[in-house]
């Protein structure tokens, strides 16, 4: 039984107030609040447990490393990886992808290879490839979705030539919530020989993911967003792959030797982790993922899809509303505009007086935008602590906004 | 008056006992612990104040990126820093020396040109040189220290000749706690037109640091090892290095606009930040700041040198120890070997049984070690809440060693 009620109150933020009135928090695209277990796992550590990871032998540096080093194996679970060795630990999706773009990308794609990607994606799975247009002339084809948001996998197996060397794509769109069906992509892709990286940043929030299912080769997911630490993350790389990098950031840990004529580096995944890691983030995201996993991520996406199913039946029932994407089974984030001219913005900061925290923007997501032919919208995304009553309480702040702005 | 009783009641970690002793915590050089003030403070945010930063106009987003962009101001007063928008924000040293490797040095450097470094230096100063040593020809003109692990400037500037496009050199030592003349050495270079990179990961923690006065050109710091989170740190680049640089890790914030076949950048130091940032961190290291510079770091430098030159006598009495580097005007930084044949492992090990953190190892400096002609050394780093009950109590475990294995 997923009870709702319990589940909030692990999250402390829940129960204050913004102006006046509880807080109805609806940014969870942008990043999720923390449960008190997330919160009180890393004040633990700092206050009792705290020391430097792999570099030292004493007890405590010996406890961290065992508490760190453990969260591989739980992003593996997590994420239906085979082997802890496949997860290299970052910073975020961010990181996670341009490790791929520098390490494997990089050296290997030459002027005229091509990168597909889909006008869904985030920047994040944009500017790291981007950048190898610009540096060394890479060329980026790119798959529109239909006019609902949702994207045809045909589309873009049939964009793969004999130029591509790489597929990037996301699991779920951060913008519209539509869900890209990957495993169709990846089993395409691999029978042309053309690795797949998934962008995964929404889609392991909202859905069970299972990287050996769905046969991709990088998979990027995000700690802030999955309830975790900020500056926390993990990108799982099929082993081929993995052997196929160089280093991407140097110094402490990712070296066996160094000398002042020659280097050599770690074993992956170490090989790929340069200096101080997040040690106290990483282990606050173990336990956010563990808090995920007790819940159920299949409960959690039978919970967001009901908030989905009732949020898309009252928002539809807005005739001066607009909704940039509606795509059949797509996660409970909602990108909207209101008919008569009222900027997104303004309807961001009216929604704030009655303590309705939603974005307004292009989202790190202008190519979507302009294929919608908007330039900004507001955002509700949902999360797995999120009600009916939210849902409600959305849509009496858009009425609101509608009769200020009409 | 400085009180380290006081102050070390700021710290909750060190009340506490490992292997049944009072924690002896000489592991600073590797991490310090974290006083309350900045494990409150993050606690603060989660519970109250969290969401993400630049992203959002809700009530929330506006205090956390309040909170997040006034950092930037605090780490420019820490480093005397003429203006906060030099402050890129990092993960530590690391990436912030990977940043200036990929972004200001990568596209500039060709075959044959020269980047001096130290054979002082720490990995993360070395291996990002090394990559670009390997995948573009830049040659590595090392300085060497004296046999006290002293280093004459002067050596640093005859090093550069016509084809050298950086110094990078290190502060101060993280073996032998040396302190090296930076601003002698960044005179000489700016009137030859070479900027000079500077790894404060050590010297910011112990001493006062005023970029400007110093007159390098890059700067950076760790924050994890300044009493501040783990995954924190900051970096200072002089303006008109800061024009010069090209994006690096690519993704949200640090755009302006993203089409499917142009991408134009943020402005600095935006352009350097992609994607969410460690945001409760970087709080964290602000609050770590303010409370170092509450404490003076004059104050700070004043306890440590006389913490310095106490165990500098003690270990000094010891007859069959070897302590490596000795320079004048060393921070707290002793690393050393037992004659007879313990190893730094065996060392450490016994040390650790009766509560006292050291490490053991190569200390991510093997070139250095190389010098030193050993593999491992003992490394015991002091910080602002250690006492001479402390330095007594690493000379009783010394003395244990020597017992046991000579």
């Amino acid at each position: 039984m997923y009870d709702v009620a319990r589940i909030r109150a692990d999250f402390p933020i829940l129960s204050r107030e913004v102006n006046g009135r509880p807080l109805v928090y609806l940014d969870n695209g942008a990043s999720a609040q923390k449960p008190r277990a997330v919160i009180d796992a890393m004040t633990q550590v700092y206050e009792h447990e705290y020391a430097n990871v792999h570099r030292g032998l004493h007890y405590l540096s010996t406890v961290a490393t065992e508490r760190y080093e453990s969260v591989r194996g739980i992003v593996a679970r997590f994420l239906g990886a085979p082997d802890p060795e496949e997860i290299v630990m970052t910073t975020g999706s961010t990181e996670g992808i341009n490790l791929v773009s520098y390490a494997w990308a990089a050296p290997r794609l030459e002027a005229g290879d091509e990168i597909v990607l889909t006008v869904l994606e985030h920047h994040a799975n944009i500017v790291p490839w981007h950048f190898l247009r610009e540096r060394q002339g890479v060329v980026l084809k790119w798959v529109e979705p239909e006019p609902d948001g949702s994207l045809d996998p045909q589309k873009v197996i049939d964009a793969i030539g004999p130029r591509t060397r790489l597929v990037a794509v996301t699991h779920m769109s951060n913008v519209t919530g539509t869900v890209v069906d990957v495993a169709s992509i990846c089993k395409a892709a691999r029978e042309r020989d053309v690795p797949v990286l998934v962008d995964g940043s929404q889609a392991a929030v909202h859905r069970p993911v299972n990287v050996a299912k769905l046969g991709c080769d990088f998979y990027a997911i995000t700690g802030h967003k999955l309830y975790g630490p900020s500056g926390s993350g993990a990108i799982w790389i099929r082993k081929e792959r993995m052997a196929e990098m160089r280093p991407f950031l140097g110094g402490g840990d990712m070296i066996r030797e160094v000398g002042r004529d020659v280097v050599t580096y770690n074993d992956p995944p170490m090989k790929f982790e340069a200096g101080t890691p997040g040690i106290v983030q990483q282990i606050g995201l173990g336990v956010a993922l563990e808090y995920l996993m007790a819940l159920g991520m299949e409960n959690i996406a039978a919970h967001e899809a009901e908030l989905a199913a009732y949020a898309q039946a009252r928002l539809s029932g807005l005739n001066w509303l607009n909704l940039q994407g509606t795509a059949p089974g797509k996660g409970a984030i909602f990108s909207m505009t209101l008919q008569g001219g009222a900027h997104a913005h303004d309807v961001s900061t009216v929604l704030d007086k009655r303590g309705i925290a939603v974005r307004a923007g292009s989202h790190c997501a202008m190519p979507l935008m302009e294929f919608f032919g908007v330039t900004a919208t507001v955002r509700a995304s949902f999360g797995l602590y999120n009600t009916r009553d939210e849902v409600d309480a959305l849509v009496e702040g858009l009425e609101l906004c509608h009769d200020l702005f009409a």
